[in-house]
Order: C-alpha cells, then structure tokens, then sequence
C-alpha cells in the first residue's frame, strides 16, 4: 500500500551512493579507507565539551532545554557575527541542524521543479542529492586550476536562459574543495561575484573547511567580498558548518545572507524541525565565549598539517607520473585525476580485494555529466602508516593498469 | 533580487501565526498567558541530563560527536523498542529531530503538491503549515465527543475521489489533542484504522502526550492497535516526540511505521539534516537505560495534575454555565467552544487588553474552514493564582458580551 502512495519525488529520488559505499565496505578487516570525509575524532574538543555541556545544562536548563527560536540561539549569533569580525547583523545569520540543513533551505527558498542550479562539476555529492530532490535541474562546470571555469559558466547560463530556463542559484565551495582539494583564486573570486552581480544570479558559498588551512594565506570568502568590496549583501549566501570543527554529531552550521532569504529560510526551519538542538546551541556559544575557538582550531591545524604532509609524500612517491593530483594547503581532501582510459570505479573494486578504499570520481558529477578517470582521497581519518602502506597498494594497482 | 528568485511554494506559503501571536505579546509586562504549548522547564530532568551530558562527551565522545546513522543512534533505538514494549523492528523506527520534523519527512515521502490530506478541525497549527509547505490541499473533518467524525470523514473521501484527487494522509491527534484537550474512543480508534484499512489510506498518529496522562486509563495507540489487534504494520505511522517528555530544546523524537516509508522518510533525512544530534540521541539512550524515564514521567504527571485540576475548577467557577470545554485527564490543553456569535479573535483583543492571554480557536483550522468560536487554553505553564486571576478575567469578558 504505501510504496503506492509515494510521492513523485520520493519515488524518484537519489539516495547519496557515497554513504551505501562507505557502509558497504565498513565490515572489511584491515581496510584502509580514504573514502569517508570525516574528522579525526582524536580533533574533537572533547575535555572542554563535557563541562561545558554539563555546565549549560546546570546553569542554563529552563531555557535550553526549551524551546528556542528558530532562527538560532541569540547568544550564539553574538558569538558567531564577533567571530566573523565584520559587520554582519543577526537578522543576516541563521543557525541550522548541519550546512546540508542550510543548503536544504536555501534551495527550498528558490528553487521550483525545473529550475536551474549550477554546480561545479565535480562536486559534493551530499549537495547534489539534496538539489536534485527538490527537482532542480543540474548543470556541472568544470574546474580548472583556479576553480570554476567562467567561461564556460557564462556559455551555459546563456544557452539556459535562451531556452526559458530559470538559473536559480550557483553553488560553490570556493576553499578546499570537496572533492577536488582546490581553492578558487582571488581574481577568480572577484570574476565570479561581477559576473552574479551582472546576471542577478545567488551564488550558494559552501564553506566547511576555510577554517582548516594548514599552511598559505587565507582568502576571503566569496561573502566577505561580495559584502565589504562590492557592497552587495544579497548575492552571495553563505553556510559555515561546525562539523569539521566541533564534531558533527553536534549538527550546527550557520548560514549568512541576505536578509530576506535568510526570512525564508527561516519560515522553512520551522516547519521542518523548529530549529536546530539548543543545548549544543549553547554550548557551542559558551566555547566561543570561553575563548576555546581560536587556540582549539590552531591544533586542529597542527594536528592534520602532518597527514597532508605525509599524503603528499607518499603520492609523490608511489603513485605513477602520469597521475596528477591537487596539493591543497588545508582541509580533508586531494583529487587524482587520472588517464582517460583508467576507470576508477573498475580500480575501486580492485582496490577493495586490496583492502584499501577511496571514492570513484564518477560520484560526484550530475547524473548527466559523469567522469570516470578521477578519485577522492581523504587524509583526515587514516593513521601515518596506513596513508603510506594505502598509497603504495592504490600505485601498485595503477602501474599493473597498463602492465 | 533575491525577492523575484524565491520559488512558488517558499511565496505562497504562510507562517504559524501562533509563533507570531505569542512572539507579539512576549513583552507585555504581568501578562498571564495560557497561549503558548510550553511544558513547565519545572519538569525538566535537569539535575540528571548534566550529568549524563557530561558523561557521555566523557566516555563517548569518538562516537556521539562524529556522523551517525540517519536512521537514528542505533544505542537509542534499542532503549525505545523495550520502551515500547511490544513487537518492532529497528528498521519501522526512525529517530528525527522532533516531531515536526517526522510529519515533514511523512509529508515529503507521500504528498505531489495538490494530493489531500485529511485532518482534525480543528488541529494543530504547526502540522497545518507544514503540510501546506508541500502543496498539500487540506481537508478539515470535524471532532464529536468520541473523535474524529467518521460519517463526515466517509463522505469527504467519497467527494474527493470521485473528483479524481489523491488522498495521501488521515493526520490525527488521538491522545489529549492540541488543540481540543480531546482523547479519541477505543471504540473510533477501531473504526478509523478498519475504514483506513479498507480504503488503503495511511494514518498519520501525532503522539505527543499520550505519556502525560494524569488520571483515567490509557487506551491503546493507533499504531499499536493496527500492528497488534489488525496485524497490519503498513497502516499507521506514530510521532512521539519528547519535547513534553523531556524538554523540546533537545530536538527529538521517533516515528515508527511501515519499513518501507521508514525507509524513504531516512532518505529524506538524509538530504535535509544528515540526522538528529547524536549527543542528545545518545543522553537519551542512557536516560532510559538508567531506568530514568518511568519515575521521570510520573514526577511530570504529579507536577501537572494540579494545574489541570486548577484550570477545571477555575472554568466551573469563573465561565459563564454556556460556555462548554473539554475537561481532559493529561496533556497540556483544554478547549473552550463559545456560543455561535461569540468571536475569540476579538475575545482575544480584549483580553490582551486585561492582561491574559489565549490562542483563537480560528488558528487551528484549515484556511478555507475557519472558526471563531472557540479557544485553546494552556495549563502547564501558568502559576496556580495566575490560572484562577486569568480566568476571573476572562468569564468576566465573556460575561460583558452579552451585557
């Protein structure tokens, strides 16, 4: 009866394959997984987290343990707009359970059956399901060595807009990509904002891992630009996740945009689960206000700078020449891109019999427009040995490709 | 710009005006409000949730602070099914980020935009909206002394079907409904399930205080009825959520229904919230396991017992003998039905004027069946005098209409 009563959508829709793989090899004794993206546990502020969740809740019960409000935790946004440390207001900010909750809302606030959203092509997968179960319709740009390749961004939107569609949203992860390990140059940046603002088009900022850079000057986010150099507050929107940072069983991001999408978006919070958790609402704001942030993040940094550091060696040692792959100065992931005649969901599967695994670059494209010769690596949650030891197998694997 | 991008549904779609009312008379100085759905923050658990918070982060932190399943802490579910107490399958079980977002998740799994869905006439708001956010077109169906009415429902159906519409949803209160303090009859609840049966229409069972019964004899849930009386799993799907239980700051809830709608109800979890937070999912769990949740959920019932006892006297006492209310025995409302020309939304007016405040019974219906006679009353978030001086005021203002 109820497989019958499913809504289109339902029926229709794309389950996230990175999450079936990852649970699909879970059970393999002595994998080595460059697959998952997720933090290191041995990241989490653990110690500084249980007093102050048990502070929260000593001093602070009748109110977060109630209900809040939906636009996120007051104290926490003060904290938020002082670590942001420009001029932003709380009615610009959003708290949500996760980005992949804000991402929810803003596409929810745009976008209509058919419409348009562009993507960057790879990119993640998380988002691309989210997008397409709204019933988007995707387009993917590909990347080159400065990010998003405008050109063909501007062939695209107009060849979109000369059929009658709707573009909607551009959706960019402009630091560390996920999966490409790539930062967008500042020209590039500042091309893209003119070009948005031009075309009156929402750039959706994903930034989970701005904050994880172990080396090389920071950039600004497409937000801080689009707001203190062009003075415009309603074109780019931005969602900062603390899942990267805190831990994301704690479910908390913020979103940063305009104010009369960040209404909307709230009015969506509401109806779909009130507002995020407010104990670790609170609790969060009370690690900021602790101080705890800054120095907490600093070894975060020290703590992953030396895996980077090691999986950059041990490609540079094990893997053939002809592969070539990014050198991202911070966040959890580099990108093979490998020849066009190697696949790499038929090496995934020669890679498991090996026992190491990774995600086949064909998972993060729009349906429409997969790649097969690339891979995602994380070097976020495997050991020193295991990197070297993985690398050595996944190398091994590609000489005998054309032995 | 971003104004001409939103899409259709994030246009037309309305907000809870209820949020707005209480948020409007949050700063009147002295006033006593019987509006909102607070429980007390007395009943929170709070010298017991510090510790086990902190306990948790201690002893769990790799886990409860990392990604975990979509489906819901698997630690948590176990403690629910024994809770539970009868036959279910971790896979009819989903944990969610409170129960709002369950009947979301329903709501996107079944509903195409101009599917029907039934409810109760009144309901609670916070469905309404939701349910709306989907394009759903409502269908009110009025309540008698024992429920839902049957015979109105019946025909509705009829009229619906033969119009070719879809009707996707029966979403029902049974248990101390919000908002008319009503507990369905043993007697309804085998009609309901036995008709829903028999047209293959899924029942929605919204059970958020059936927990909090303060005399009298619990009946069986839909669900449970369905699963064991009717052997049917597929028929009814039952939101539980905590927020009364232990307090909504923490965001939970859990929904068990059919495996397969279980299913898609995840994968929309999936692309909107990852999860609900794993710290509380997991402070949840050890809650129960601590053989908490039993002396928990009879200290609320003893705390609110009096209050209720409190609201009834004070309605004998202080209504004029023409105004009929429910006198339920749990939960967190009653429910006043005025006579034919008595307006509750100038009640309202006025009684803002004196300093009490209620929510319109016109707020908890379906936009094209609106009433105005009626009102809800809250008792669990009042002192004992507030609740005596509020409704002197308010027989006082229902006495003057006819004055």
């Amino acid at each position: 009866m109820i497989v019958e009563k499913l809504s289109h959508t339902t029926r229709t829709m794309k389950s996230s394959m990175i999450r079936e793989l990852v649970a699909s090899t879970r059970d393999i004794e002595g994998l080595i997984s460059f697959a998952g993206g997720f933090p290191s546990p041995k990241t989490f502020p653990a110690e500084i987290l249980k007093d102050l969740y048990s502070k929260v809740i000593r001093d602070e019960a009748a109110g977060v343990l109630q209900y809040g409000a939906s636009e996120g935790d007051p104290v926490l946004k003060k904290q938020l707009i002082e670590w942001e440390g420009y001029d932003i207001s709380a009615s610009q900010m959003l708290v949500t359970a996760g980005s992949t909750n804000a991402i929810y809302y803003m596409t929810r606030a745009l976008v209509d059956p058919g419409d348009v959203i562009i993507c960057e092509a790879p990119t993640f997968l998380g988002s691309l399901v989210a997008f397409e179960a709204t019933g988007a319709e995707l387009h993917g740009i590909p990347l080159d060595q400065e990010g998003l390749d405008l050109n063909i961004l501007h062939s695209k939107v107009d060849e979109l807009q000369s059929q009658g569609k709707k573009v909607k949203m551009i959706y960019t992860i402009p630091d560390f990509h996920n999966p490409a390990g790539l930062t967008m140059s500042l020209a590039r940046r500042k091309a893209l904002i003119e070009y948005a603002i031009a075309m009156q088009i929402p750039i959706l900022e994903d930034n989970p891992y701005s904050r994880l850079r172990f080396s090389g000057e920071a950039l600004p986010t497409l937000y801080r630009l689009a707001t203190q150099d062009y003075l415009n507050h309603e074109v780019v929107t931005e969602a900062v996740t603390f899942s990267k940072i805190l831990g994301p069983g704690m479910r908390l991001a913020f979103v940063k945009g305009d104010e009369k999408l960040i209404e909307r978006m709230c009015s969506w919070q509401q109806k779909v689960n009130i507002g995020p958790d407010n104990v670790s609402q609170r609790v969060a704001a009370r690690f900021f206000e602790a101080g705890h942030m800054e120095p907490h993040l600093a070894k975060c940094c020290d703590f992953y700078r030396p895996y980077l550091q090691k999986m950059l060696e041990a490609m540079a040692k094990h893997l053939p020449s002809y592969i070539q792959y990014t050198k991202p100065e911070g966040g959890i992931f580099t990108w093979l891109r490998l020849p066009e005649d190697m696949n790499a969901d038929q090496l995934f599967q020669q890679a498991i019999a090996k026992k190491v695994s990774f995600i086949p670059g064909s998972k993060f494209y729009p349906s429409n427009q997969v790649k097969y010769n690339a891979l995602r690596l994380n070097f976020s949650f495997s050991t020193m040995e295991q990197i070297d030891e993985g690398m050595r197998s996944l190398g091994k694997l590609m000489e005998d490709f054309y032995a």
